[in-house]
């Protein structure tokens, strides 16, 4: 199954994808939906229900808008982590984000005149769909509500003002996420799907899911043991190699570029920058 | 004023300390009663109602429950950096706990057998009492609810595990928070506020909030310029010297040891530690 949350006339409402367009569901949003044990089998009942909007005219929200915790890895894809000559990591690296850090998948992203080396990060964002607590990984994957992408926009300048990268990566509306969230039944990311991030149609960067060094149940079941998570709540698994920063020399995100964020057999993201300076 | 959240026969209320005892307020907690704008008037409106529990048969909560942001600083002690030989810091070091990280302020803290290196830290907390983004230090100082206490206890090998200290600072309930929020017409940190640590009654740390490289205004301003702070939200200020790993040999918490966290005007934080190893 495809979910999304969906702005229906000035309104968020959680809904499922058919081939005949979008079926609403009786929730605000697909967090609110995850709440609800029984959810797969809700949104099972509701495929043959009445579309409320097509495909072509969906105005798409972020697809979980409240999450209590969003967790992200860093220094997670092998072949970018070999291709700098570093060793493969022991342990996930881990910072947060908020819900307030999440933004829309098509909203134009403004972010005034703060920082000067915004930069992109694709990355395959996983969904929780059931408490866990001190969980297997085998128990994480079953924990799993699904896959989604965002972009882990960051602001290079203030994430190295410090030791600690949080307040570079916290900026807020700086996340898209979405635009669907894939059920684990139809998306599997350690079999590989590809990821991609292009800035004005030039591909910046490419990667494949099947080299992250963490996988999402790893992550989970990692996190799991100093934390607990709940459903809604969002992890974004690392970025692949082609971030600005690491270009020669550097490259950052200016005023009206167009940045576009996929991953196979999900779909894509494509924000307009807007930066005041 | 005094706020304190109280358990009140297995439920949770927000009260105001008078010197009769505690008077109930109609909320679950002060989290809940920040939301409301004119929180100072309905809290002092009731300084002189029923006394639900005295002041020595008082169970505290956490003062706040359910904070959507609790982000700490680091290495904000000016004498403890310069004891260190280390420059003043231009921007400060912040990260992030969740709401599930705070605990009670007389609670038993259980640790498992997850981390060995088990640290205590002393600090100011400050909770925010007005929703603020981009304001000024004088904005931001007319934004606080007022000030507590709280114990950033820390896995120091989790926190040494990568470069980013979150993991070690995230454990479910390692935070104590309270016991009580005293307004800033009641309590003026910056003024300066002895705060120390003792373990099994040992002095382990001695510091004076006057010493603050950025004071909770500061604090609260430089945030706000990435990401709204909102009612109830809570901000760690940092420790002094003392921590244990900074002792010749590293220092831990150990099963049994009574943790004891105190500031000149608020009050103190007593914990029994449990550690299953």
């Amino acid at each position: 199954m495809r979910l999304a949350t969906l702005d229906i006339d000035g309104r968020s409402q959680a809904a499922v994808e058919t081939s005949r367009g979008f079926v609403g569901l009786p929730f605000s949003n697909v967090g609110d939906l995850l709440q609800v044990p029984r959810w797969r089998e809700i949104a099972e009942q509701n495929l043959s229900g009445d579309v409320v909007v097509s495909i072509s005219e969906v105005t798409y929200l972020a697809v979980v808008t409240e999450p209590r915790k969003v967790i992200c890895c860093g220094l997670n894809y092998r072949d970018h982590i070999l291709e700098m000559g570093r060793d493969l990591p022991l342990f996930p690296t881990l910072f947060t984000k908020y819900a307030d850090s999440l933004a829309a998948p098509f909203a134009e992203l403004s972010f005034g005149s703060e920082s000067t080396e915004i930069d992109w990060e694709a990355e395959l964002a996983v969904v929780v769909g059931a408490e866990v607590k001190n969980c297997s990984p085998e128990q994480a994957l079953s924990a799993i509500a699904g896959y989604t992408i965002s972009n882990d926009i960051s602001m290079r300048d203030w994430q190295r003002r410090t030791l600690q990268w949080f307040q570079g990566k916290a900026f807020d509306t700086s996340t898209p996420l979405g635009p669907v969230l894939v059920t684990p039944d139809e998306c599997d990311p350690k079999a590989g799907l590809i990821i991609t991030c292009h800035v004005n149609g030039e591909e910046v960067q490419h990667g494949n899911t099947s080299t992250l060094v963490f996988d999402s149940a790893a992550l989970i079941s990692y996190i799991s043991r100093f934390t607990t998570l709940r459903p809604g709540d969002v992890i974004l698994t690392g970025t692949p190699s082609g971030v600005g920063m690491a270009q020669t020399p550097p490259k950052f995100l200016r005023d009206g570029d167009v940045l576009v964020t996929s991953i196979e057999g999900i779909g894509e993201l494509r924000n307009l920058i807007s930066i005041d300076n």
